[in-house]
C-alpha cells in the first residue's frame, strides 16, 4: 500500500477559496466522493458561497475550516497565482493543523503552491500547472513534469483536468482497483480530446508560446 | 461551418436542477466559458443554490429561466434518471421557448433525455450515458454509441466526463481550432486514465455487469 488505511467512513475535504478553478475541485469531487463510506465536504475559511476565477461559478462551502479538524483526504484546487497567493493566509494554517491526521493530502494545478507554502512539500517531488512548474523549485521542492506525482502521502496533479486522473488513481490506492474502475466506468471516462494540444510537449509551438506570454489566465 | 455564427458576445447558459451531476455541468463550463466574449450563466428554475446528486455539492444559479430568454449556447447536464424526470416540468418549457434563438443546444449524459422530452431530438441521432442509451430510442430519436454526436445544431455527449471533449469540440466549431487548442492547453487536458475502464467496450466484463445491475447511481 502506498498510503495508510482509511477509516471505514473517511472524510474527504475539498478546499475552496475565492478565485479557485472549478474543474480543479470538481474533477476530484466526482471521483473521490464515490469512495465507499466517504463523507465529502467542501471547506473554506467560512461556510457559504465561494466564487471561482471566471466569476460566473459559485460553489457553496458546507463547512468552515474550524469545523473540519480531522479530514482523512484533503484536496486543494488551484487557481490563477494571484488568487492562490491571496488564499494563503486562510488555507495554509489549516493545512498545517490537519496534516498530522490526513491519510492523503493532494492538490491539483497551482494548489500545490499552497501545499508548498505550508511546508508540506519540503524536499519532495511535486508537480503543478506546466506554466508555473519551475516556480515550485523556489519553494523547496523538486518540480516533476508528470501528470500525477506521489511522494509519501502527498499527491500533486498537473493542470486543471489532471485532477480527474489523480482522483481515479487515488481511489484505486485507497479503495482498490475494482472501486476505481467502477467509478471510471460510471463517469464514462474514456477521453477523446479533439486535439493533440493538452501539454506543452504536444501542442502546436505557437499556442505554447502564446500561453507563455499571457501566463495563467486566458 | 457546422453551426450558425455566434454573436460577438454570446450568452452561454448552463442549466442546473436538483440532483444534477456536477462534472456534467463543470466540464463544459471550464471549456465554453473561455469562448471569446462569452458571458456564462448558470440558470435554473429560480436563482440561488442547487444541490447535486451526491448531496455534498451546491452550485449557485445566477439567474432564473425567465431571466435568460435568448441564450446562444445551452448546455443541459445529466443526473440520475429520477432527478432528470423530476426536472422535466421546469426545464422542458424553457428549452422549447429558447430553441428558436440558440446557435447550439447541447447536453451531457442523461441531459439528452430532457432535450428529447422537449421534442428537440425528434428523428435525430443522439447519445447519452451508456447505461440508458437504448432508452433514447423510446423518445423518438436514434441512439448512437459515440462520445459526442452532432445532428443539426443539437450536440449530445456520452456520460459525465464526455462533456469536456464536447466543450472543446464546440469551442473549435464556434471560435476556431486555435481558440480550442488554447483552452485545451490551459486546462492541460492530456488525459491519462489509470485503467482501460471508461466504456463498456473496454472495462472488465464483471464491472460492466455490476453497473448494469446497480443502474445509474453508484
Amino acid at each position: 500500500m502506498t498510503f495508510a488505511e482509511l477509516p471505514a467512513e473517511p472524510t474527504v475535504a475539498i478546499v475552496l477559496y475565492p478565485g479557485f478553478t472549478s474543474l480543479d475541485a470538481v474533477g476530484p469531487y466526482e471521483t473521490l466522493s464515490n469512495l465507499p463510506g466517504a463523507r465529502t465536504v467542501f471547506v473554506a475559511a467560512r461556510p457559504g458561497p465561494v466564487t471561482n476565477d471566471g466569476g460566473a461559478l459559485t460553489l457553496v462551502a458546507g463547512a468552515g475550516f474550524e469545523e473540519v479538524p480531522r479530514p482523512d483526504v484533503v484536496v486543494v484546487p488551484g487557481g490563477p497565482p494571484e488568487n492562490v497567493a491571496a488564499a494563503r493566509e486562510d488555507v495554509v494554517p489549516w493545512l498545517r493543523a490537519v496534516d498530522p491526521y490526513t491519510t492523503v493530502t493532494a492538490s491539483v494545478c497551482t494548489g500545490s503552491l499552497l501545499l508548498a507554502d505550508a511546508g508540506l512539500l519540503e524536499g519532495r517531488r511535486a508537480t503543478t500547472h506546466w506554466l508555473v512548474l519551475e516556480h515550485l523549485a523556489t519553494l523547496g521542492c523538486f518540480p516533476v513534469s508528470e501528470r500525477v506525482v506521489t511522494d509519501g502521502k502527498y499527491v500533486t496533479a498537473a493542470g486543471v483536468s489532471a485532477g480527474i486522473d489523480m482522483g481515479l488513481g487515488l481511489a484505486a490506492e485507497l479503495a482498490g482497483e475494482r472501486v476505481a474502475q467502477r467509478i471510471q466506468l460510471m463517469i464514462e471516462y474514456d477521453p477523446a480530446p479533439p486535439f493533440r494540444a493538452g501539454s506543452p510537449a504536444t501542442a502546436p509551438a505557437e499556442i505554447v508560446q502564446e500561453l507563455r506570454e499571457v501566463g495563467l489566465g486566458l
